[in-house]
C-alpha cells in the first residue's frame, strides 16, 4: 500500500488522455444528428453505464446494479463498515442535448476512483460512485427517479407517467431496465441516509453566471425546488375564425397568452423585489388532430415550471397563478386546468462540506465562487434524505439542455481536482 | 314540356325525404368517430361528389369534370349556348368538422336541378351545379383551390403546399382525383366569367349571428377577405429552464405571448373604432422533437389569420403587426419570421341579385336579413372573376368547423326554396 499522495500532485498524462478519449466516445455512441440523446431507463442512457461499468471493473473497482438499476462503483476502503464517502450523477440525456449534462459528473467520479486505484491508494473508507438513472424529465415528465427509489421516496404514481413518443409507461421501461418495479412501488429504501458520510455532485453549470464571473469553478449554496405542471390546459370553444366576432370568441390561445403575460409582470416585480423565481411554459401546442388555420383554437396544452431556493416562495405564486387563472377565465370564457403537479423541495447543501471544498480549491489554486444552483440535481434528493451534500459546478458555455453546451476540458479537470481531493485527498472534511 | 311552375308551388315530399336520407347518409360515410372528416382532393372529399354525381345521373341531369376535378352538373336549357345560371359550393370539410358546411350548398343546388327535371321544367338557359374541390384551408393551408383553379387563378407555387399529416405536396392529391396538374399550373383558365350569367352559392352561417337575430336566411352583402401566414415562427434561445434569470432568458413563447397580446389590445381598439376585423392563432406549438417541460422554449411554430370587408384595413393591420413583432423583437431578443402570406381578396355581392333574392324571400314569405359574410367563400372568387354572384346564408347553430354544427332541415328547405326560385322561377335578375 502506498502513501498518499500529497497535496498538489497530479493525475498522469495517461489518465488524462483516457478521460478525454471516454467523453469522445460517449458523445459518439449517442449522437442522434443534432445532439446526444441517451433516454431515460432506455437503450442510450444503458449504454452509457455499461460503458463506464466495463471501464470500471477493467481497473479492478466493483460494480453493483441496485433495485432501481442504478449502478453503484466502489473504491474498497480499510473499514468496510464505516459510512461511505459517495459522488454520483446521471447519464441520460434530454433529447438533442449536450455530451457532459450528467456525464462530467459520472466521468469525474470515475477518474477519482481510477486515479487512486492506479496508484494503489486504499482509503480509509469505501468511496463510491452513484450513476443514478433517469434524472432527466424531458422523457415520462418525473425527474430524479432512480435517486428518489433509491431512498424509497419514489411516488408510485408517477410508474404510470406515459413516454413522450411512445405513450408506453415508465414502469415497462424500468423493468426492462432490470429494476424492480414492486419494490420501488412499496417504497423500499435502498439505502439510509447514514451508509455515506457524505455526497458530492460535480456537475456543468447550466446557466451563464460563470462564463460571465470568469470563474471555472463553482460551490453550491443551495439547490432551487420548483413545482412542474406538465399536463396544463386552456380549455375555450371552438368556432370558425372568420364568422365569429371578438366579443363572442372563447380563444384558448389568446386566453393562454393573456395568462403567460399576467404571469410575467407578477415575475418582473418579483425580481424587483430581490425574490428568487424563474418561470417557464417549455411545451405549448393547440392539438394537431383539431387545429386548422382558420378555426378559433378551442384548447391549448401547456406544461408550467417555476422554480425558486424557497419554498415559500413557491407555495406564494402557486397562488398567485390560481388567481389568474380564474381572472382570465371570466374575462374571456375559458377554464384552466393544471393538470397534476410534481413538486421537488429546494434543497440546502452542507457549509462544512462548501467550506472544506473552499479550501482545497484555495490549496490547488483553483479560481472559484459560491453560488445558488438554479436548477435541480439528484445532490438535492440525497441532501433532502440527510446525507451531507455539496456540488461543485464546472464553467460552461450556451447552457445545458442543448447541443451547443460547451465545457472546457481545462476547466473539468480543475473540478475533477477538487472532486478528487475532497473524496481521496483530505479526510477532515468528515470529522 | 311542362309550363314553368307559379310561384308559390312547394317541393314534392317525396323530393324533401329523399335530401333528408342524402344528408344522413353522407354524414354516415364521412364520420370519423367525432364528426364529419372529408379530406381536400382525398377519399372522403371524392365519395361524396360521386354519391351526389350518381344521384343526379340517375334524375338524367348531365355530369362532367373540368381539369381541376371539379364535377359540373347541368340541366340543359333551351338555349346552350347562352351564359349559364349556376350555383355551387364545396364538399371537403375542416378535419372533425360537421356535415353542412359544403354540403347544404351542393345539395341545394341539387334538389333544385332536381325538382325542375322530375317536374319536365326546361329553363331558357342552362342550370349548373358547380362541386368545387378543395375549399377548406386545414388540409394544406390552402383555401378555395378548385374554385381557383377553374379561373386560372391558382398560384403554381402553392402545388408544392404539404399535407397537414402526411407531408405530401397537393400536386400529387390533385392528381391522384383527376386533375390536370400542368394545366392549372399554367394558369388556363377553364371557364371565362362571360360564361356565366350569375353564380349563387348557398351556405350555412358560419358565425352567431342569424341565430341571434331569429332569422332562417340571410342575404349576403359582401365577403370577408383575409391574409394567412400559415407557417409563423418565433425563433429566441433554448436553454435550462432553471438555471437562466429572466434577464438573460429569449425565450419563444413568452414572446409569442406578449406579440398576441399586443394585437389583442389593437384588435379591441380597432373594434371601438368600428373597424371590421377578426384576428386568429389558430395553430400553435412548440417543437414536439425539442421541447421539453425543463427548457426555455427556444421556438414556437404559429399560424396567424387576419380577416376584413375592407382591403384597406387588411393592409393597415399588415403595418401593425410587423411593427409589433419588431418591438417584442428588442424587448426579448427574439425574432419573428412571418413566412408567406396567403391573401383573399375581399369580394361585393351583385346587388340586383342579392335585391332579387330579397323579392323572392318577400313573395315566398321567408324571413330574411342582409348580413356580411365573415367566413370566405368559394363565391368570393366568382365575384371576383367578374361573375356577378349573391350569397343565401341559412341559420346554423354552434358555428362551423366544428363537429356540432346545427343546421335545422326546416330552415334548410327555406334557404333551397330561395335558391329555386332564384335559379329557375323568376327570369327578370337576369335582364
Amino acid at each position: 500500500m502506498k502513501p498518499r499522495p500529497e497535496h498538489g500532485a497530479e493525475p498522469t498524462a495517461d489518465l488524462k488522455d483516457w478521460i478525454v478519449a471516454l467523453f469522445a466516445e460517449m458523445r459518439e455512441e449517442a449522437f442522434d444528428g443534432v445532439g446526444v440523446s441517451r433516454e431515460t431507463y432506455g437503450a442510450g442512457e444503458t449504454a452509457a453505464i455499461e460503458k463506464v461499468s466495463a471501464a470500471a471493473r477493467a481497473e479492478g473497482l466493483e460494480v453493483a446494479t441496485d433495485p432501481a438499476a442504478n449502478v453503484v462503483i466502489t473504491l474498497p476502503g480499510l473499514d468496510r463498515t464505516a459510512p461511505a464517502v459517495a459522488c454520483g450523477s446521471h447519464l441520460d440525456s434530454v433529447p438533442h442535448g449536450g455530451n457532459y449534462d450528467g456525464a462530467a459528473g459520472v466521468v469525474s467520479g470515475l477518474m477519482a476512483l481510477v486515479r487512486a486505484r492506479r496508484e494503489g491508494i486504499v482509503p480509509p473508507r469505501d468511496v463510491k460512485l452513484f450513476i443514478l438513472r433517469g434524472e432527466e424529465s424531458a422523457w415520462f415528465g418525473r425527474a430524479y427517479v432512480g435517486s428518489s427509489a433509491l431512498f424509497g421516496a419514489f411516488d408510485p404514481a408517477d410508474l404510470d407517467l406515459k413516454h413522450r413518443s411512445t405513450g408506453r409507461p415508465l414502469r415497462d421501461y424500468m423493468a426492462e431496465a432490470g429494476a424492480d418495479v414492486e419494490r420501488i412501488a412499496a417504497r423500499e429504501a435502498f439505502i439510509k441516509a447514514s451508509d455515506l458520510a457524505c455526497f458530492y455532485e460535480l456537475h456543468i453549470e447550466q446557466g451563464p453566471v460563470m462564463i460571465a464571473r470568469k470563474v471555472p469553478v463553482g460551490l453550491v449554496t443551495g439547490i432551487r425546488g420548483n413545482i412542474r405542471h406538465p399536463k396544463g390546459i386552456c380549455r375555450g370553444q371552438a368556432a370558425h375564425a372568420g364568422a365569429v366576432p371578438r366579443w363572442l370568441r372563447h380563444d384558448a390561445v389568446f386566453a393562454l397568452s393573456d395568462f403567460i403575460m399576467r404571469l410575467d409582470q407578477h415575475w418582473v416585480i418579483l425580481m424587483e423585489q430581490g425574490e428568487d423565481l424563474v418561470v417557464t411554459f417549455g411545451i405549448v401546442g393547440t392539438d394537431p388532430s383539431e387545429h386548422a388555420m382558420s378555426r378559433v383554437p378551442g384548447e391549448v396544452g401547456f406544461s408550467l415550471e417555476y422554480r425558486s431556493q424557497s419554498a415559500e416562495m413557491l407555495s406564494f405564486f402557486d397562488g398567485i397563478l390560481r388567481e389568474e387563472m380564474a381572472n382570465v377565465g371570466r374575462s374571456r370564457g375559458v377554464s384552466f386546468d393544471l393538470g397534476p403537479a410534481l413538486p421537488t423541495a429546494p434543497a440546502k447543501t452542507d457549509p462544512k462540506l462548501v467550506n472544506h471544498l473552499a479550501s482545497i480549491c484555495k490549496d490547488a489554486a483553483i479560481p472559484y465562487e459560491r453560488l445558488p444552483s438554479g436548477a435541480g440535481h439528484d445532490a438535492a434528493v440525497f441532501a433532502n434524505a440527510g446525507v451531507p451534500t455539496a456540488m461543485i459546478f464546472v464553467r460552461n458555455e450556451h447552457g445545458s439542455h442543448n447541443p451547443h453546451e460547451a465545457m472546457e476540458l481545462e476547466d473539468f479537470f480543475q473540478g475533477a481536482e477538487a472532486l478528487y481531493r475532497a473524496m481521496l485527498g483530505a479526510p477532515e472534511a468528515l470529522s
